[in-house]
């Protein structure tokens, strides 16, 4: 549980229970207390983006070993969004983190447009509506909570275990959110989304979340060296200004970043300290991208950098024997499959080296070598050479020659590359097949899942009920001060920082969106959960509107 | 257990325990004996052949509503052959049937190459040799035997579960071995297989097998209505020359075959009613005969036909509680994806009737709708509409216009259809990814398999161990013969039917090559397995040697 909040406010729904308060109290809690003895301690979700069964196999080629993942095969997953045969990565973890299907690009609220065969039906007024997620029940339970990704820790997956908003895209608003989710560990890329400039992904909200995290009394490490010597309770670990290097290239590229295993090493480490048991989410963001790329070497290199943080999860979760660990792809994707053409004929014959040696031969993935070329690209064959591409043919020398920019170099590359490995893509996109589920400790989740389920069974194992904490965290701000005799208005003044206010006679209370902040007579409270605008409606946590009562007479 | 052999013979393996007997016993058997109670009593072994997760992803989609198969997904199956990543048929057939990897096209006997990371080395002089199944197995416990396969009877995977030869394509002695195996109840295709003719599979050995099995007391059924109507404990259903057609197909071009549910549902309440228990094999054959041509509508109507027999066996499994059901592909094909290079933008908004609506409007698999063209190819545009393709485009048109011949005209259909229905192809061969493992019932797998897990898995539960049965059923014959003071020869006379002979003294005995028999002092005695040659060497079941030392004197 998060130390700053209990010093501030000392009263929070967990607090409620252990009090035997009642009334204010949460419902969810309650049930979920009587039950105590039967819970889970510790769950360790991991997802791995856009990894197909071909990705894993490929991988286990390459390493020549089992991977980790071997242990725990348990079933399948549905990946489908409420839109869509194929889902977006957002749907995708807003199914998994909230155990409700979404559209794409929404993070952490209901869909607009339900229309996939077996999609629970929204009704027009929940359109948009934040839901809850598994990292914030966690929180309530009274649990510590960590968010791990290799991407920018804003990025779709790791903000759908901890933010609420209708476009992925806006790193501005979810950066703001993840800051203010009171969470204990959180590591991953990103760190120019939290402070204010005048690059693409900076803040232009002028907000410095690095001095807001510092404040909150984080660790705010930068290197792999500081990560693992940090001895705080509660660290932030900002690796690179977006994304963290794809395992491969880390060594030449970014030799002070820390692992996925690294990561997750220490977030375990960090948060199995709280006597209450802890939520951790991992994410190896990059199969994902390699696979968008049909770059074969990048999805390899982040799928076994995956494989070795869920060796770290198990490891832990054998020791402790309560602890629940799932793994899963969000979603297949680029199609990508052992045998292509050149196999039509022969397949039955073609040796396992005929595949993988052409792969040994990368020293760097598509964006490490293609993040070598020069401009001129005068360099080309070099490049090439990095991804494993020697002793060029006639035909492909021809193919490198007409290439006009990066871009199509890579393109260029990614072909070359699978042709000799003999492998095949379908697409740039994702792809709609049911995908493997891992699943290891007490309660695991088995059999063929919908992906909702998984956030479904962590909250069950947990001890909380999803939908029940929705309704406590996520009122509409209107209706629910209006009950409090309280009217409510957003003070635009700072158009970038909109504030909302509920007032009743001359007492106001003052609630910045996006951080879990409630301002009374000059005094800040921290809340459960954060303040939400979507689709132009606000949403406060319950405790908001308590408090408002509490102290605004 | 056989009603034959033991009128015959009156003593078997089997029976050799039941009474009591000793030294000439089998080993295996007795060990099993021991831990009769804890044995699973029947086991129903179903392949879909070359279906990839996509597959039944697509079929899930097609049909509306959750296969039998969601109710049973456990694992995973790694599936490559031991010399290469995407596996043949018939090897992966030999490794879920006999627990051990073989080469492309090898049926039941152990590989020549072996060059895949973590395949089990073999010994020069153990490359062919046959090697014992898990129907050989059950059949030796006593239980009742059934083998279903919607393709010839005697294609490889069906093939692989009942017979021992090196080339797969050889139906001439696959299909003899399957004759003198002694199942119970054999349904499928492959009649002309099984006659003497000048068709291209016909028997050139001049045996007619159709009388063979009727002498053996089989009932031997042509249609469903002669299927359903037998009371006989021995039915053998040949329900086509060649493949069955496609379930899709069936109304319009073959009414008169059974659906694999019925050959399912038939077969076990046929094998049911022997009191030992039974082992049942079930192939839904064809999705990957439609995979190879990138047919979807083939590969659907078939998973769907496949998923149906699993309803049957699951719902009979349920009910008895002491039957243990194992579904599996044994290899992905085609490298099919829903979400092509049409969806590489744009997959996260294309809902589910965007792939599925156009696959609606196909009357016939690809086979069908090909089937129906003319030679002159003048119906094609009637043709392609069976196959959905209505409304043609000004560019599908042309497409057709250039089509020369009946091949190119299914290749066109399926890339427009392919195309319409945004679903990828990479090739036209197998692929090499891990796919999913379905069970259900006592001591099912779970988790990652190798395929070669699955046999030693059933042998397990039905309690003998394979390569002890192997040790007893495939000794070479001239060593074996040799120890009881024989010489062997072979009797080419008639070339098509070799006969291996055993010699002492003045008496011989007579065993012609692919059947059960040996023949002593002119009286026919029947074996526990059939002769087997390969690769030039000669393999007995020990039972023969031992008849030959109690009659031949």
């Amino acid at each position: 549980m998060s130390f700053i909040r209990n010093r501030i406010i000392g009263f929070t729904l967990a607090g409620a229970v252990a009090l035997g308060s009642v009334g204010t109290g949460s419902a969810a809690m309650e049930t979920a207390k009587k039950k105590e003895d039967k819970k889970v301690k510790n769950v360790i979700m991991m997802v791995m983006d856009g990894t197909s069964s071909t990705a894993t196999t490929l991988a286990r080629w390459y390493k020549g070993e089992p991977l980790a993942l071997d242990q725990i095969v348990t079933g399948g997953v549905r990946t489908f969004s409420a839109e869509s045969a194929i889902t977006d990565s957002a749907p995708a973890g807003t199914a998994m983190a909230t155990g409700r299907k979404s559209n794409s690009s929404y993070v952490g609220v209901l869909p607009s447009v339900v229309n996939s065969p077996g999609a629970d039906p929204v009704s027009k007024e929940d359109h948009f509506r934040p839901v809850a997620n598994v990292l914030e029940g966690a929180k309530q339970t009274g649990r510590a909570t960590g968010l791990i990704a290799t991407s920018e820790i804003q990025h779709a997956t790791p903000a759908a275990y901890s933010g609420h908003h209708m476009n992925r895209n806006n790193f501005e608003v979810l950066g703001e959110q993840q800051v203010y989710q009171n969470m204990d560990v959180v590591l991953g890329g990103g760190k120019e989304s939290l402070l204010p400039g005048t690059n693409e992904k900076s803040r232009k909200d002028h907000e410095d979340l690095v001095k807001v995290i510092k404040d909150k009394k984080y660790d705010f490490v930068e290197t792999k060296r500081d990560l693992n010597q940090s001895k705080s309770k509660k660290i932030w670990g900002a690796f690179s200004q977006r994304d963290l290097a794809y395992d491969m290239d880390r060594g030449t590229t970014n030799p002070e970043q820390p692992t996925l295993a690294d990561m997750t090493k220490k977030s375990i480490q960090t948060l199995s300290k709280d006597k209450d048991g802890f939520f951790l989410f991992v994410e190896g963001s990059k199969p994902d991208w390699a696979a968008h790329q049909n770059d074969p070497i990048g999805i390899i290199s982040d799928v076994l950098a995956f494989d070795d943080a869920v060796k770290e999860a198990l490891e832990y979760a054998k020791k402790d024997k309560n602890t629940m660990v799932i793994a899963v792809a969000d979603h297949g994707n680029s199609g990508i499959s052992i045998g292509n053409s050149n196999t039509t004929k022969g397949y039955d014959q073609t040796p396992v080296s005929a595949y993988i040696d052409p792969l040994k031969k990368a020293k760097m993935t598509l964006e490490g070598a293609t993040g070598k070329l020069k401009d001129d690209l005068s360099n080309i064959e070099e490049s090439a050479q990095l991804y494993g591409l020697d002793h060029l043919t006639a035909s492909e020398k021809e193919q490198l020659k007409d290439v006009k920019d990066k871009k199509a170099a890579a393109s260029v590359f990614s072909k070359l590359l699978a042709n000799r490995a003999n492998l095949g893509f379908t697409t740039g996109g994702h792809t709609g097949e049911d995908v493997f589920l891992y699943s290891y400790g007490p309660k695991k989740p088995q059999g063929l899942l919908d992906n909702t389920d998984i956030a479904k069974t962590m909250a069950k194992a947990m001890g909380f009920h999803l939908d029940k904490l929705t309704s406590e965290l996520f009122m509409d701000a209107e209706k629910a001060f209006q009950k409090a005799g309280a009217r409510v208005t957003i003070d635009k003044k700072d158009p970038a920082n909109p504030v909302l206010v509920a007032a009743r006679k001359n007492i106001k209370a003052e609630m910045p969106v996006n951080k879990n902040i409630i301002k009374i007579k000059g005094k800040d409270y921290e809340l459960d959960s954060v303040i939400v605008e979507s689709d132009g409606t606000f949403y406060v946590p319950k405790e908001a509107v308590r408090l408002f009562k509490k102290y605004a007479r």
